[in-house]
């Protein structure tokens, strides 16, 4: 049984690729939000009740959308939906890079990290192109590569995996890449505008930066031809900095 | 200059005790949620525009409502209010737990991730009360400890901090302890019920389990009377995973 997710909503192209490559593997069940839900993080919905509905999106496939956020349709297609945990559960395939700290805010990564948190082998997969036109078939391709290892070989304990796939032909990319993720970000600027009634708005707009010269990051394997695959981890201590703060904080006066 | 933010909103008692606690070290600025935020994550707002407006909350500190997420009033008060990064940066007092995997789903913790994204020393506090009426008085004195030594000391480079606080009287509190985030997660069960309309829709709830047994963890020490003090990382690589997959895929045929 395979759980198919996304962040970019049920009649997104992207997750029609997704499933059309993962169903040679399983039975597949897709619970998808119902409206696009791009940087919603980990975000879950605690102030509102869901909706779910039956949809026909996919043919005979099972299929559901959901009002929440992608982390509540991975909380819902297990407990009234599947009613068990999933074999694996494949999110995407996400309109645009998920590379490096846009793990943090997408939609479609923590979707993936739900299910591992959950112990289901998790893997979510992005296309570097955010056009609704985007061309997926070199995308396919990778997302059967992936699935048949993970499948095969497992997961490390404890990871989940972030694929970020180039915007290239299949006969231009020049393989896979197990990377880190890479020092690089956003840096914000603000769009200021007014109003009719003359109060301000913003929209957020940013440039991406990478501070990282490392040639085993997904920025580099990305911008070298290659698919990248960062194992993505959920406990997020900082087991170094624990030393760090005993050694020098005063913490028992 | 102090930036304070949090998830449950600028009217929320646990921003002002924080603001209270803080107003000693420094300039304070106050930018935050006009309405709650809990369970928000790392979300941030592009589908929108943002809306900001000043407001007169905490007397003599600048304070501004924003209409999107924690993360975004992060962003929004360095580009277009501060215009430069503070010097440290406060999110909370949360009304309620932040331990454990709690660190993923909350709103007050993504606040302060997203500001040691960009370079500044920050840190998530929580108080074990979800009540509009809890007492904050420990946790303020708590506060006071903990930014003390940040700003004396200094942060591991890449990391901030993620502290909560046991819902007991200063008395009783041991001191504080530096853990690592617990292996505890929520069994999710969602509450089916019936609109009017005889449409069904669902509600989110759980169980906190921990499956952790080790007393270097944050739940540990919080049910054992101290104040928990997680390091926490925003590289989520899972490291040790990316030999484990060069050792035993197949990635070149």
């Amino acid at each position: 049984m395979i759980l198919v997710t996304n962040d970019d909503g049920i009649v997104s192209p992207g997750i029609k690729a997704l499933v059309e490559a993962v169903q040679k593997f399983g039975d597949v069940v897709v619970v998808a939000p119902d409206s696009p839900q791009s940087g919603m993080g980990h975000a879950i919905t605690i102030h509102e009740p869901l909706r779910l509905q039956k949809v026909n999106q996919f043919g005979d496939i099972p299929s559901y959308q959901c009002s929440g956020t992608p982390v509540d349709c991975v909380k819902i297609a297990i407990d009234k939906i599947l009613h068990r945990k999933p074999d694996l559960c494949v999110s995407g395939i996400n309109h645009g890079s998920n590379a490096a700290i846009n793990v943090i805010y997408s939609g479609t990564m923590s979707a993936a990290m739900e299910a591992a948190i959950d112990g289901i082998p998790a893997v979510g997969f992005s296309l570097l192109d955010f056009s609704f036109e985007a061309d997926f078939s070199a995308s396919k391709f990778y997302v059967e590569k992936v699935v048949e290892q993970v499948l095969a070989k497992g997961m490390p304990g404890d990871s989940l995996l972030n694929v970020n796939i180039p915007k290239l032909p299949l006969s231009e990319i020049k393989g896979m890449k197990i990377c880190r993720q890479s020092n690089a970000k956003w840096v914000e600027e603000f769009d200021e505008r007014t109003d009719p009634n003359g109060k301000n708005y913003y929209w957020l707009t940013g440039k991406f930066v990478n501070f990282d010269q490392g040639d085993d990051t997904d920025v580099w394997a990305l911008e070298n031809g290659f698919v990248s695959i960062v194992p993505v981890q959920y406990d997020l201590t900082h087991h170094h900095a624990i030393s760090f703060i005993n050694q020098n904080w005063k913490l028992h006066d």
